[in-house]
């Protein structure tokens, strides 16, 4: 089994023990947050990691109702900017905790007046000692280069954030988030069926939205890495301004399909894919999104969309590592790629 | 002649249309926003005008320090939440001004009590009616079904609504961008010949970093568009964490390499590029960019980097209607596509 492979099944465990360990902290964090009375909150990440930023800009908006900034890191680093961040929340996340760029902006911020957090699975990194607080994901080291564990623990981290901060008293009910992700690592066998139909498969285009977006971009990433796969991410309403028309060349559409606000937009897409003749294979729990697909993995209908990220990002790590080895390449080994990423 | 190509000509006119037309209202709306003490830009956008957004988020947050975050328009839109925006300005940028999403988040957005502003290139559309103020590009119809001229018409809004949002009096030299369009468009016989050389590109990469990088999802748009070539784009910095596995391929690398703060990473990446064998294609003003690139458009050395993404894109444009031309397609009817795209 592929390094991979081991770290992907390793997340329930990894989901249940940075729950137990973080919950307090967080609760605490919270409160001394609502005190300041944050009015911004500044991601900033690359990568995996950024995908999980891109995720969270959705759940801490529709949880928290307050605005949320995917940074660029650049306007920090490079052009030197002081931007105003007074009342600002600045979260850094890196799996390895030594991302250059993101310690840069995390320094700069926190000098422009905002209170900093580090997200990240090394304790003794260098974001420890930058930020003012670190959120520990206990994940154990992760030895593949392609993140799959530390960006699922860097999402939960988000959900403990966004119950934390969350002033109307409505907790999301992330206690059931380690079950959903081992019933969706039980799956893997009709997985590993899927990933064969797409052996050849060169491009495709990956599909999300809202909650969802961020897992969208996560698996192109790891088709990417681990695959070669030239893989295109969109959200479903972006779709039809512009790549819809390269779909006639007839190469498949992945959809994160999961029931919830999202339903008819990406129905209206299945149905144009299916008038087109496009190949679609969807991460669902609709059956009405599973019948309008080529091919589909099912999850159970009763996970809620605000927790279904998590759940419905497994199988689409799994496809990447069943894809990778069906494709007769090794997962942990992509090339020209190292663990740690140094931009400046 | 194609509508595309004859609409990419009628830049400059536009652009001194628009600077002599709307610098005065965006002078007053400035005084006004200032007063307001504003805290947080929101921009709103999809397709193109979310190029020209992706663009701005850089522009505003460098020239004047106030923290952009780019709306996902869904959180608004599916997900009905209040997002606190009370010190809020809010900037929807459509085309057409007919995008019901634009307008719907504009219209929610007003209602948690943000002033809001409408970029379009249309005097009588629903987003006039919806936001506080309307910044009108001067462009006339645009009936090519690729936005060019009222891209670059966006991004001249938002350098005078920098110019306009500047505490600090230090004024960018608008007034030269219509002659620095007018020269990048005499580079058209140079584009011609190198559009030849891309003939049966089917995939690529494009790179852009900074105030460049909306380019480059701009220029991705317009391959995909026009020319069905499956175009990703990234910025130079998160290419290091997993998109470079896929350069074996040799699939060609498109560049946007501006002199400026991020010449560095761009050498770094061409330098990567050529170890690896991958063809590269340089739009540059800076000579070290263009000796490691297999091909490029030279631009003049004196276009300041701030001024540099409306003259870098023109020969992006040129290069996507010439290669449509060379595939022998009708960038004037892109397949699947409709000019304007209606989003909930």
């Amino acid at each position: 089994m592929s390094i991979m492979l081991r770290e992907i099944k390793e997340q329930p465990a990894m989901l249940e023990k940075t729950i137990r360990a973080e919950t307090k902290k967080l609760d605490k964090i919270g409160r001394f947050l609502k005190d300041r009375d944050v009015d911004l909150i500044v991601l900033v990440a690359r990568g995996s990691s950024d995908n999980a930023a891109l995720f969270a800009r959705y759940l801490l908006e529709i949880t928290c109702g307050i605005p949320v900034s995917l940074a660029a890191p650049s306007v920090y680093t490079l052009y030197k900017s002081r931007v105003d961040l007074k009342k600002a929340l600045v979260v850094g996340v890196s799996q390895s905790g030594e991302g250059s760029d993101i310690n840069e902006v995390l320094r700069r911020s926190r000098k422009f007046g905002a209170f900093t957090l580090g997200i990240t699975n090394n304790a003794r990194s260098e974001i420890t000692k930058t930020a003012d607080e670190t959120l520990l994901i206990h994940a154990g080291r992760e030895r593949s280069v392609a993140a799959t564990k530390t960006y699922t623990g860097q999402m939960l981290h988000f959900y403990l954030l966004a119950n934390a901060l969350n002033s109307n008293g409505r907790r999301l009910g992330i206690e059931k988030i380690p079950d959903y992700a081992a019933g969706a690592l039980d799956l893997e066998p009709q997985i590993q069926t899927i990933a064969q139909r797409y052996t050849f498969m060169e491009n495709c285009v990956v599909v999300g939205r809202g909650l969802n977006y961020g897992n969208s971009f996560e698996l192109a990433l790891k088709l990417m890495e681990t695959c070669y796969v030239v893989a295109e991410r969109f959200s479903s309403a972006d779709f039809f301004h512009g790549p819809l028309a390269m779909i006639e060349r007839k190469f498949p559409v992945v959809l994160f399909g999961a029931k919830g606000v999202t339903r008819k937009s990406n129905l209206n897409l299945l149905r144009r894919l299916k008038q087109l003749g496009a190949d679609s294979f969807s991460i669902t729990n609709d059956s009405a999104i599973e019948r309008l697909s080529s091919v589909s993995v099912p999850l159970p209908e009763n996970i809620e969309e605000e927790l279904s990220p998590i759940p419905f990002v497994i199988p689409a790590q799994l496809f990447a590592a069943h894809l990778s080895a069906a494709k007769g390449l090794d997962p942990d080994k992509p090339r020209s790629l190292s663990k740690v990423t140094r931009t400046l």
